[in-house]
């Protein structure tokens, strides 16, 4: 169910495959989605036909190896799990891509049940 | 209203062009907006500078025709209108596209009236 | 916290960072946000690789200089507030970048304070 939008900055295919399967191990240790269930698309902006601009909010020291993670998925996380996600996806983004932690932005969009259809035209949540 | 965007593999324009009427059919068909209420991004991902990955969830067996469309709408929609909709994109990515069913996920994020400018720096919904 | 996505047509490097100032600006002016919470991913859609497709709606004759602004920011925000923000990237998209405001369109989609995390795997607004 999340669907996962990765960004990163002059990242080659390598990078990208790394930030992916981190965050994707991370959700499925702390969300407990199952390992099938993975949906990402994983950008590399090059600067010039797309750019990521990015700030020091809160006092954090971030360079071009930043990395944006929007993830949209289902309601009913608790703000425990949510946490656990964050940790876990800063960890695994340093241990497989050697991205340090401070550069690791993570958002979450919340949506229903009925608001997912993962193909055949059916929703599946909600038969 | 709608905002949508559509990923999908190494897309030719006229396969892009040919999913995003097949979205956006299906919308004015099924959620009843006017045929003129097209905002829409559609990406073709070539495995290097950007990639989707996509899993079996939930038993489907899916290929690099694979197609995600994420819609932005404003809430209120039934769960019978949402339900017609999948159906509708999944019926016309096929007539128009070729895509299997089974390659089409789609995921709705809504939000409110206020939530929208159109342009001129207005907000249309709330005058 | 916002994080915004701008897609343009055929944009230069230079027209993608006025038409970032442009919604950075207004945002700190309106929404109040500081000057370093900027977390934004630029796209030039070429036509062929990725394509814009907008239509009429509601009555605005748009071209392709038209620019589609996607923020997601906390939930709190005032209608007034939400129209001042519009009313001023309308204005300094005009400014900075030389858009039409008829070309401008927003959206909003709205999370909560759990829904973030700067970096470090921490959930800064819910320590």
């Amino acid at each position: 169910m999340p669907f996962v939008r990765i960004d990163a900055i002059r990242a080659d295919p390598e990078r990208l495959d790394a930030l992916g399967r981190a965050v994707h191990d991370a959700m499925v240790e702390t969300v407990g989605i199952p390992s099938d269930d993975l949906f990402q698309v994983l950008t590399s902006h090059d600067g010039t036909r797309s750019v990521m601009r990015y700030g020091a909010f809160p006092g954090l020291r971030r360079d071009d190896d930043a990395v944006f993670v929007a993830i949209t998925l289902r309601s009913g996380r608790t703000p425990e799990v949510k946490k656990a996600l964050y940790r876990r996806i800063a960890e695994l983004a340093h241990a497989y891509a050697g991205t340090e932690p401070r550069n690791v932005l993570v958002s979450l969009t919340e949506n229903e049940s009925i608001d997912w259809s993962f193909g055949l035209g059916v929703a599946h949540y909600v038969p």
